[in-house]
């Protein structure tokens, strides 16, 4: 803020004009910097953008972060052309960065917004996530920080062929979010063509209304009407609003407006400046649209009577899935911010024991994952600290959602039960054999995997303080505790569970392969074997000086046993860090998921696929033949 | 087929009212017996599927593979015990089989219905994608088939959370896919409890509506009233009907009827025996339903005038995106069963010149990347070749539907385009950085990356002809052609670019940083160092041995360098690859995207980032000191 001028406040729909203009030129002569972007997709959201900046959006432009503060979430993140025209109108960044910063490599005005600025709650761009994110920053503001702020969601025509919309309209209904309001900028053309409906406002209309919304229809370059629709809008009420706004594609400059063939181009110099002569040249609008009132969210206190730290005797059969919901009940009392939410089998995750003790900060997102995971990101905007739960297979559905998150720097703590074929009798359709690749594939990530109760009990604890996106895998069946509550589980670290100076061998596991894993190393050291036995559970980070030690101390040989397919999971992370150490020699045997399982008992299918105690016994024979 | 008995046929609405009962019996005696499964979400359907089986279904029980039979999907898969149980009543299998194998280990009946079953069209299990597919059947069948068979889909009512449930209907809707029929069983309750719209039909009715289907609300117990909305749905017509049944939960057994409690829970035995007798105890009828009229698929020819290969000069510069639409254009002709799809991006991922050139052969699928995936494997449950094109980040939005299609044993194409930091300005949410991982990790799955347009070309030729789940990943900007026309590039190979006696190190890299490996490969020429490169086109599967054989050359000093996340991708199917080899010794530099990349030009970010030449040429230093 090294602006001086007083801004403009209150502005007149006749000011309005002049700063939907300023949009409109400062949209085009960003992207025609560039040299590249989208401007006409801009320009076709202009006017509503003027509109509800100047006269709806109550936003502390000098207080980004006030609890207080309306939300301006673009799903449409493309249009980032306009929101940078919108900072830079408002004051928060100069018309120099503007335009040199615009797409440019080390700028923080990038081709798409994301948090790097600091009103920029969600990155966008991906398509049909930003009003899935909004639905949780509602969330939290009716039932969490219990504060009037609302959330303005600038969607595109396009994205409302996405399913994750509909996921996110039926969330909304369901929930009341009278203070979610997505504006739609049907500018019926797409990248490539017309949208599947172009003008049809009924039909957008018809949709949003079957599914829970408040839906007002206007003329997008109208600007009394769009002042009209933001206040009904804005109003509240019970129901989430949706504004269907026909708008033109490239309105402003008549060469490009409503044709084909302008989507996600800059436009050329010479026209660029027939476009300003066009919109009556450049501005320099500062203005202010209203500030919220003071208020600030209210003192959340620790539940009165905490559950206690649960604790599991050594030896007793516990499933990690089970822990988690034990510990996350625990740390709903300690923690007040700790929020869940599952996909309509939190009594197979065991988040239901949160749910029954924490009710109030328990949100149910019935079959829908992508959701679950915007909500999470959502909450996490407002400081929450989400754990978001569901099968480890279904956490597929959201992987876009996931991706996305770190690149929002959301803090989410996702939970996947049901890992591998340990599962038995339900078949591979609900076997997670592909989300330790995915969720390590996933920027800065952490990933988890638990073997008994204590070690689960302090992992879900390290999630609570983690930041960015980490993934707790959870096992179906009950296996022997092996630590007491004592122990630490430091994420990055590693458990050596067997050790002598006569090893000749490593063995590692995580969840039920640790448990084939020790059972290996008897069934060996019946045949005087000395097997090295490592506990896995942080499998990102990883534990890459204990991997070294066992290996250097056994001769090189490891064995990896994983209830994973075998691309990217326990293997790799092993291998990675095994291969950069130049440690000589190496030889690693690999136990995977690598056919297809069907049914069967648990027991059955680790043997089946050759990662049971006796499959590893045999890897090792063959290391040491 | 062992049953010599003569099957009743044009079953009247009273021995449909018997087979209702034996439907029940045996989905309660099935799982019983394997002590799991879902008998009340089974019961509650039983009348839709005996009215539909003896009355409408137009299917030849002989004959599975028979191109006229009419589909019948489960989209709630975990009814598998009713499924199961028409299977009997058909005699497609013999009553031991469903009681002695169903959900056992090496059995056929597996705990969600698979391909495995000759009747079964695709695995259901993960809710939300059998409809889905039917859609892509039903494209199919409409458009292609030119057929009159009808797509029969059993959905369950929490499903109709899951976004991809209305991208289906969307999409069914806009290709008036009046030969899909959507059943759905609004039983009320859901894994956990109620579901979020319980009985209110007519909720589900104006969604419906809205998204463009033909809406039948019916009692779903009421025998003559579904017959009467199977026949209207039946009928055909421009729109998709969905037939919105109104049913009881565990319907036939009053103590589990309609109460919570009672999902995925087998009766124990001595409720089974209640249950058994309240129903009218063990049935075995025997029955068929229609058949359908002979007639065969229209005979598909190659075009007339097909498209010469494509082929460049060597040196030329081409991006791989460009080298795929030739190529997919070029195989249109020659190829008669070749289908593209995209999701709106197609002037960018290049499918657009076969969209031109075969418009009858192209589905646009608007922005709705889980349609666009089951729209693929519906269309190779006909025995088309679909390529299905968007860009790599957001094949994210669709891994549960690619998951899903390898348990399908579907064989589907995709090609994701602007792969990794290397598309420059448009930043993070665009570019595709876990996708090698996401892919490799796919049961059975082949991931492919060309740097060039002639191994382009050859690729795609190759996915063809690939069974399974095949990805090629593509590069936005144009690079020179290092290969001819004659080159091959079988799938599991690798291309030794560089390579003296006096190799002291491997250079491995695809895509983009095959360029960059060149380009230090001189760099360290300048300074006596001779490298050895590698173009691991193949990525999954990969050419072990001339990896070994350069490892093993070059005093095991390797450097991979990928745009990409460094776990999953390249470096992983490397070190998996090499680790498993026990070649001594061995040390691999590790060049990948490691921090979150902003908006920039491809040489900036390349640069950045670490995986240019520059970073390579000192790795190999590194390596060397």
């Amino acid at each position: 803020m090294t602006d001086t001028r007083q801004p403009a406040t209150d502005l007149s729909l006749d000011e309005v004009a002049e700063l939907s203009a300023q949009l409109r030129v400062d949209s085009i002569r960003s992207s025609t910097s560039a040299g590249s972007g989208h401007p006409t997709s801009s320009m076709s959201a202009a006017d509503l953008l003027a509109v509800l900046v100047g006269r709806h959006l109550r936003y502390d432009w000098d207080r980004p972060e006030a609890d207080t503060n309306d939300h301006l979430i673009f799903s449409k993140g493309h249009a980032s052309p306009l929101l940078y025209s919108v900072y830079k109108a408002v004051g928060a960044i100069a018309d120099d960065e503007l335009m040199t910063g615009y797409r440019r490599f080390g700028s923080r005005l990038q081709g798409h917004p994301t948090p790097i600025l600091p009103w920029v709650d969600v990155a966008t761009g991906s398509l049909g996530q930003g009003l899935p994110d909004a639905v949780g920053v509602a969330l939290a503001g009716k039932y969490l920080d219990k504060l009037p702020y609302r959330v303005w969601v600038l969607c595109g025509d396009s994205e409302m062929a996405e399913g994750s919309i509909w996921e996110a309209l039926d969330k909304a209904s369901h929930y009341r979010l009278g203070n979610l309001v997505a504006l739609v900028d049907v500018n019926r053309l797409g990248q490539r063509g017309p949208t599947e409906l172009g003008w049809n406002l009924d039909a957008y209309a018809r949709r949003a209304e079957s599914f829970g919304a408040k839906v007002i229809s206007v003329d997008g370059h109208d600007l009394p009407a769009i002042d009209l629709a933001l206040h009904a809008a804005g109003a509240g009420g019970d129901r989430p609003t949706v504004i269907l706004a026909k708008t033109v594609k490239g309105k402003g400059f008549s060469e490009v407006e409503d044709h084909e063939g302008w989507h996600g181009k800059a436009l050329p110099a010479e026209m660029a400046e027939r476009a300003l002569v066009e919109l009556g040249g450049e501005r320099n609008l500062l203005v202010r649209g209203p500030v919220p009132a003071f208020d600030r969210r209210p003192e959340l206190r620790p539940a009165s009577a905490a559950a206690p730290r649960p604790a599991y005797a050594l030896g007793e059969k516990v499933a990690t899935r089970k822990a988690y919901g034990d510990a996350l009940k625990w740390l709903g009392g300690i923690h007040p911010r700790v929020v869940a939410m599952d996909c309509e089998v939190s009594n197979s995750t065991h988040t239901d024991e949160f749910a029954h003790a924490y009710p109030e900060r328990y949100f149910e997102m019935y079959i829908a994952e992508q959701q679950l995971i915007a909500a999470a990101v959502g909450l996490s905007v407002r400081h929450y600290v989400p754990f978001a739960s569901t099968f480890a297979a279904f956490f597929t559905r959201a992987y876009d959602f996931i991706r996305m998150a770190a690149i929002s720097a959301a803090s989410i703590r996702l939970v996947g039960s049901h890992a591998g074929v340990e599962i038995g009798a339900d078949g591979p359709s609900q076997m997670g054999l592909e989300d330790l690749a995915m969720m390590r594939a996933v920027q800065g990530s952490t990933v988890l995997y638990p073997s008994d109760g204590p070690s689960t009990v302090a992992l879900t604890k390290e999630m609570a303080d983690r930041p960015g996106v980490s993934y707790l895998r959870t096992t179906r069946g009950g296996y022997p505790t092996l630590y007491s509550e004592d122990d630490e589980f430091p994420i990055g670290g590693a458990k050596v569970l067997r050790s002598t100076d006569d090893d000749v061998v490593t063995l590692i596991g995580a969840g039920v392969t640790l448990h084939e894993c020790l059972a290996a190393a008897d069934e060996l050291a019946r045949e005087n074997i000395a097997a090295r036995v490592i506990d896995l559970y942080s499998v990102k980070p990883v534990d890459t000086e204990t991997l070294i030690a066992a290996a250097d101390a056994t001769g090189g040989r490891i064995v990896v046993s994983e209830d994973h397919h075998p691309e990217g999971g326990l293997g790799s992370a092993v291998a990675d860090a095994l291969l950069a150490s130049g440690l000589t020699p190496l030889r690693m045997k690999h136990l995977a998921v690598r056919e297809l399982p069907g049914s069967g008992a648990a027991h059955e299918l680790l043997e089946a696929v050759g990662i049971s105690a006796s499959h590893i016994a045999r890897a090792v024979r063959a290391l040491l033949a």
